[in-house]
C-alpha cells in the first residue's frame, strides 16, 4: 500500500512540483491532484521532465478527481465531457489509474429518478475513463448531518455503493474507501475484509473526533491517530484482502489549518506513520 | 392499434378458451394472460390447437405479466428466473412479444438503492426475455395515494420512467403505458406525440372518476367512457405516432363486479367502440 | 420519408450553403454533410442564421459521418472521441439525430478479434451519441470484390449486422441501409418487411450497372432508375414498415462527373422523383 | 492457490465422492465437476451431508463447467439456459464461484458474425451467473492445428480473449487460464505478470511434449513436470500477482490411461507437488 497526500489537510500548496516536494519528504509516495494541475504541471515544466521529476522523488499520481457535474442537468453533465477526454489523457500520460467522486447522501431531487439518471452518467465517464485504462472510484458519504441536508435520502454506505456499481454494471468501476465514511457508516472489519481488490480503486484515510458517531461532521476530521477510528484495523483489513493501492489523507476542516504547509505535510507523515505501525504495517 | 381484453373488469373467468372467445365476440382482438395460463391452455388442448383456435377467433396474445418477484430480495428475484424461462419460452410460442410489470410509486426500501437493485435486475430479465424475441414493458402507476402508501417516494411518471429504461440500457425495454396513469400523472397529448412507438411495449385502456386528480384511487376505475379522461385525444395521440400494438382495458375495481362475464364483456366492447369511434379510429 | 442530397454524386460543392441550394432547388428535403462542414456554416453565418437558412429552404440535416477510426489501433481511436464529441455537440444544435458509418465486409486483422474490439469502441461511440439524442447508424457494404480486397472475411449482410447491433447492446444503434449494398447483399423485399423503423437510422439510394451481381463494384454506382435495382420495391417496403426519416444519394463512380453540380443536382431530382413515383410515394 | 484435480488424467471415477477421496488423498484442494454431477452427490447424500464431506476431506468445488451450447444456434443456446441456471444454483450451494468453457481457435462460422453472437451470448451466462456469485472463465485454446481445424481463424490467445471480455462488459467474466495454451500460444512470464487477479477466474496446469510447438496437440498433453513447458515460471508469475485461487490437471490424451485412476491420482499428486517445489510454492 502507498502512503499519499492530497492538499486537504496541508494548508496552501502552490503547484504539483510543491505538493510532490511536500510528499517525498515525509514519506508519501503517491498525491491526489486535479487534471488540470496535471496540465499546468506539464505546462511548466514539459511531460517528459514532469514525469521524471515525480519519478526522481519516488511519487505516483493516486488519483484525479472526477471533472464531470453528473449531479445534475443533462446540459451540464455533457459539458464536462470535453474536460474528462483532457483529464483522461493527461492521468494517462502519468500512469494514473484511477478518477473519483464522491456521492452525497441526500438530494434535493427524487431519489429514484436522480439514482437512474447517475447511474447512465456515471456509465459512460465510465466508459471514457476504460479507453485510457482509468478505474472510476465512488465515494459514499457517511456523516449523518449530510443525510438530511437535502430533501431525500440518497445512499450512503457501502452495501448500496457495492449495489450501485453492479447495477452501473462497467468492469473499471470501483469504491472509493474512506475511512472516515467507513465509520460513520458504522461498517466493521469483517465488511472491509470481505472486498476484493479490484473493488477498491483508491482509499482516503482520515480520524474523526471524539463525539457521538451521528454528530460527525464531514468537514470537521482530524489527522490520522488523532482520533477514534480504528485505523490499524482499517489499514490491516486492506493489507489482507491484498489492496496495493494508493491510502490518501484528505482533512477536511471548519476553518483552514493555520501552519504551514512544511508543518502539515511533516505532521501529515508522522501520523502516517503512526497507524501504519499501529498496524504493523511500516 | 388492437383492441384487447384482460380479465380485470369481467369477472371470473373459467380460462384461456372462455377468455378468448369473450374477447372475440366482442371486437378485441387482443387478450392479456399469464404465463402460467397460456401453459394450462396448451396442457388442455395441445400448442397447435390452442394456436389454431386463437387464430380461428382472430385472437392474439397482447401481453403476459413478467413472473419475478424483483420488488425485494435476491433470494426472492432469483428464485422467479426459472419461471421467467418457461413464460418468455411459452410466450415465445404464440408469438406474443410483450411482457409487462408494475413499478409502484412507493418504496418501504432506501428509494435510491432500489432502484439500484431493480435496475440490474430487471437488466436481466430484460436480457433473458430478449432471447425469446420478446419486450420487457414497465408500467409507470400515477394515482397520488399510493406515492405515500409506503415510506419512500419512488417514480410515478413518464419522463422518470423513460430515464429509467434509458439507465437499465436494454433494446427491448419500454413502457406499458396506461391511459389511467397518464391521466393521474397529469400528462398531456404532447407527451404522448413525443414518443416513438418503439418506446411502448404494450397499452391499457382505463377510464377515472370525476374526482380531484389527486384523489383518483388505483383501483377505482370505470369502463372507458364512463369517466373524465381524454381517451379519444389518448387514442388519437397513439395513432398519430404509429403505435400499431395492443390497447387492453384493465378495470381494477374495489368491490368485484355482480354481472356476468358476458354481459361485462360486452360492455367492455361497446366502452371500446365509443371511445375508438370519438378518435376516429373505428 | 424524406429525399436527401450528399455530395456523392454532384461533383464540387463548395459549402453547406451551396448543398443546401441545390437539394432545396431539386427536391430534396435533406442533406448530409460532416459535422466539420456544420461548423463551417456556422462560422460563417452564426448558429441562429443557419438554423434559418435551413429552415427557410426547408433543408434539414439527414446524417453526419462518424468522425472517429475505430478501425485500427486503441490510439488512433481515443484520438477520435475528442472530434466525436464536437461533431455530436453540433449535429444536436441543428436537430439532426443521426451519425453514420460503414463496414468494411473484409479486414487484415483477425475477425473475430476485430470484431470484439469494434464491438467495444461503437458502444463509446454510441453511448456518446446517445448524450446528445443522436442515434448510430451502421452500414453494411455488399459488393463481393471488397469480401476479399482484405486478408480476412468481415461482415457484409443485413443479418449479421443485426446481431452485431445486439451484440453491441446501446439503445440508439441501428441501420444504415443502402439499397445498393441490399441489392449486392442478395436481400429481398421480405427482409425489409421484416424490419422495424427504429431498426433504422438512415438509408441511401442508389443504383446498380446491369452486370452479375458478384461483379457490381462498389464505387460503380448510377443514378437512381438508371440501373438495374428495384428501387421502387426498396422504397414501397420502407414506406410500409413506416420509415419517416431520410433516403439520401450517395453516387460513388470512378471518375468524378463531369457536368456541374446544377445540372447533377437537377439530374439527382429526377432520378428520385422517378423512383418515387414508381413507388407511388410522390 | 490451490491445487485442483478434475477427472481429466485419472481415468475413470464413480462419481463425486471418489473424486473427492483421489483428490484428498493425494495434495489436492479442489476438484473440477459438472453442475449434474454435483447434483448427483447431493442426489446421494443429500446437500448438508455433501457439503460436510468436501469440508472433511478439504476439498472445494473449482470449477463446474459451462452447460450452455453457445457455438451454435439461437435455438440450441436458448435450450440451455434452464441447465445454466440450476448449474448456477447447485455450485452456489457449494460455494463454487467459477464457470468455464473454452473457446475454439478456429470456426466453420463467419468469424465476425460469429463473435458478434458469442458476446451477445456470453454475456447473458454472464449476468445469470452473476445472480449467484459466479464468474464466467472463458479458456483460449492455443495449439495450432486446431487454427485452421476450422475454416475460418477465431481467437487462441491472451491479448484477443482479454480484448473480447473487456466488449462482453460483465464485471464477472474473466480468464481460464491454461499453461498448455499460454505455451503453444507462444506466451511469456511477462504476459502472466501483466495481468490482475480479478481477470483470472480459473487455472489449468498441464505439460506439454518436447516436439516443435506447432505441432504439440490439444489432445496430447503430458503430467506436470514430464514435458518442457516453464510450468515452474508459470506458478511463479500467478503467485507474484497474488491469484489464490485454483490451479487444476486437466490431462487431454489420444488413448484413455491404462492404470488405475488410483495410481493416475498419485501421480498427478506427485507432479504437482514437484513443479510446485520447483517454484519455491509447496
Amino acid at each position: 500500500m502507498i502512503k499519499g497526500l492530497s492538499t486537504a489537510g496541508i494548508g496552501e500548496v502552490k503547484n504539483v512540483e510543491e505538493l510532490v516536494l511536500l510528499a517525498s519528504e515525509n514519506g508519501f509516495g503517491a498525491i491526489d491532484v486535479s487534471g488540470q494541475e496535471l496540465r499546468d504541471f506539464i505546462g511548466q515544466k514539459g511531460l517528459e521532465e514532469a514525469k521524471a521529476f515525480l519519478q526522481e522523488h519516488q511519487v505516483k499520481i493516486g488519483s484525479i478527481g472526477l471533472p464531470v457535474e453528473w449531479r445534475h442537468s443533462d446540459e451540464k453533465f455533457r459539458e464536462g465531457l470535453s474536460a474528462l477526454l483532457n483529464d483522461a489523457k493527461t492521468a494517462a500520460e502519468f500512469g494514473c489509474t484511477s478518477c473519483c467522486t464522491y456521492v452525497l447522501p441526500s438530494t434535493d431531487y427524487n431519489a429514484a429518478h436522480f439514482m437512474a439518471l447517475a447511474t447512465k452518467r456515471l456509465k459512460l465517464c465510465a466508459q471514457i475513463l476504460n479507453e485510457y485504462g482509468i478505474n472510476l472510484g465512488l465515494e459514499y458519504v457517511g456523516p449523518h448531518h449530510l443525510r438530511t441536508a437535502w430533501k431525500n435520502p440518497f445512499i450512503w454506505d457501502l452495501k448500496s455503493t457495492l449495489d450501485w456499481i453492479d447495477a452501473i454494471g462497467e468492469l473499471n468501476v470501483g469504491l472509493l474507501l474512506d475511512s472516515y465514511h467507513w465509520y460513520t457508516a458504522g461498517e466493521s472489519y469483517e465488511d472491509l475484509l470481505a472486498l476484493k481488490p479490484a473493488q477498491i480503486t483508491h482509499v482516503h484515510l482520515n480520524d474523526a473526533k471524539d463525539v457521538p458517531i451521528d454528530e460527525v461532521l464531514d468537514n470537521d476530521r482530524v489527522y490520522p491517530g488523532e482520533g477514534v477510528i480504528d485505523l490499524a484495523g482499517f489499514l490491516k483489513a486492506l493489507n489482507e484482502i491484498g489492496y496495493k493501492g494508493a491510502i490518501v489523507q484528505e482533512i477536511l476542516t471548519i476553518e483552514p489549518p493555520s501552519e504551514s504547509n512544511k508543518e502539515l505535510a511533516e505532521k501529515s507523515g508522522k501520523a502516517f506513520e503512526k497507524v501504519f505501525a499501529a498496524a504493523e504495517l511500516n
